[in-house]
């Protein structure tokens, strides 16, 4: 009899370990269970030394409000049945119109005095994918990036072919000059005064910092589908038409209803070579980490031992959202699934 | 007694299960044990509908003459000490220069009548990597994606960018005419012919095949590092700047000395969406997978189940060697650690 139940007991965890070589059978297991009519989005900013004692109340105070109409507007979507494709759209866009977010208006610019934006979008049903490097009359690269998905068989266009396309899809154009602000270019003589082409990140004359600038969003809509988008102008003072991981699908943004939404924000070229935003949901899918898990190991431990830094926000397939960052600070803000909203600057909140 | 030894054989199999869920340990201890000077190395030319009865006994040696070439080339290279990068750059020039492929000479034309060139190359040691996408008048367009990785702060470099910094280091430059061949014309005037914008493969007069035009190399060296490269024209009649998955890390390209260096070939779009290159090698590293387990389920079964195809070449940091595909064939060549080698066309060899 007992070796009966030894031979039992045996049997059952040597195919509860069997279970868990099968790569794709625990995820399928956990979205049959995934709750439908939960929904959930968080947005980003972008990171960096964004530290407290450099931001005025006032400062504050508007990349909060911004923050907060972004989440807002992408929750206004979702909880009226919208899809999570058009929460990121529509959240991002606020964020891109805004001066404050080098993203649309309020880029970087090159080496040469242009703003060339770059943005991608995913969506986690059927991993559909569009994504644009280097526009620049295209007044918000997310909207162009979804028309890539949706009107185009591509997933990737680039510069002027890119523009090309966008005069054939319903994008509003603008003049080169609508994304010249004063802040950024003074960013820009700082940096090429400095003759500091080593430098990643950029010095926010408005908040004092060096950051990474980026924005992005991901939403969890009720039919339980993920959508991840990420828009920027890039790197300060860039040259040789770089193309940093924003609009490189896996690296600044990925989107997979088994697993996660994820998008980045950093410095792009570890994030390419880390492969981060697809590594993360590589690790829940296969490692059975849960998103906080992978983001965290990704984030903390990964990207800086190859001596790169940055954050990502995500969303699992259960609404779960995380935010993480190994610098001082990240603009980000969410709206849980129980309808909780967060607004963050800094590390220590 | 009898409860001690269940005790025991239960404590045992959790732990066992409790191993199978790190993510970096086994994988670790299996590099550790990887055997110093072993070295090996795989090329391929394109996957497509590639069958024997349209291929010439004369076109069927003057492909195997290239691979053989190209892949004895990075050979020596190896065997005398040299490195995997040094030994992949060797091999896809070659394949670049010859005008049965789609890369270099030989690439296909751009809806109005231009080459654009895209490649990368990563080495799996320190997982640095470099990219260029949509150059013109670059010879080896492999050659200026390893510049961009030892000579640039960035990773990937888009067009006309890609070209100013192409000026600044010791690459060869030609005249655009350098790529002008009458079979790709021919391949673009009977696309555009039939109107047929929607085919992303390509027509081949010399094979009367419709393929996907790529090369890649993968190598191990002696020091037990990867490397792994990939070039391409890209699309036949490709419009809007499209970048396909060949510069793309993660997608077209990957390499890291834990688990394996791949190079792919195929529909781009998809390679880009299922993040493919690191994909395989995500399973290796979190679920165990071995290079030919994880080749075969994301070609075979992955890749078709999302409705696109094509191939990958890979090495594991064994020097296991895959070349697996889900089209008729795909050009390959390779010397395996033994140092047999092998040159195959067709899927039944």
């Amino acid at each position: 009899m007992k070796k009966n139940i030894l031979f039992i007991c045996i049997s059952l965890l040597l195919y509860a370990c069997a279970q868990e070589r099968q790569t794709s059978s625990p995820v399928d297991q956990i979205q049959a269970q995934t709750q439908r009519d939960t929904f959930a989005i968080v947005v980003h900013g972008g990171a960096g030394t964004i530290l407290k004692e450099n931001i005025s109340d006032s400062m504050e105070l508007a990349y909060k409000t911004v923050l907060e109409n972004s989440v807002q507007k992408g929750y206004s979507i979702l909880k009226n049945g919208g899809s999570s494709l058009d929460a990121v759209e529509a959240s991002i866009k606020i964020l891109e119109d805004s001066p404050l977010f080098n993203a649309g208006k309020g880029s970087v610019f090159t080496n040469d005095g242009r703003n060339e934006l770059d943005a991608a979008i995913m969506e986690g049903k059927t991993q559909n994918a569009g994504a644009v490097a280097g526009v620049t009359t295209v007044k918000n690269p997310i909207g162009l990036a979804r028309a890539v998905m949706e009107q185009s068989e591509h997933v990737m266009l680039a510069r002027k072919g890119a523009e090309e396309f966008a005069k054939q899809v319903d994008v509003s154009l603008v003049d080169p000059e609508y994304f010249y602000t004063d802040s950024r270019m003074e960013s820009l003589k700082r940096t090429q005064h400095k003759d500091s082409a080593s430098n990643i990140s950029f010095y926010d004359p408005l908040t004092q910092d060096d950051k990474f600038g980026t924005v992005g969003c991901v939403a969890l809509d009720k039919s339980g589908t993920i959508a991840a988008g990420t828009s920027t102008g890039g790197m300060n003072n860039k040259r040789w038409g770089r193309i940093g991981d924003s609009p490189i699908i896996g690296a600044g943004t990925y989107a997979n209803n088994k697993t996660c939404g994820i998008s980045a924000t950093g410095w792009g070229e570890f994030f390419i070579r880390g492969v981060i935003a697809y590594d993360i949901s590589a690790m829940m899918q296969y490692a059975n980490f849960s998103l906080e898990e992978a983001a965290k190991k990704v984030i903390q431990k990964k990207l800086p031992e190859m001596g790169g830094d940055g954050g990502v926000i995500g969303i699992d397939h259960f609404g779960n959202i995380v935010t993480t960052f190994n610098t001082p600070g990240m603009f980000r803000a969410s709206i849980d699934k129980a309808g909780t909203m967060s607004i963050k600057l800094y590390s220590e909140e």
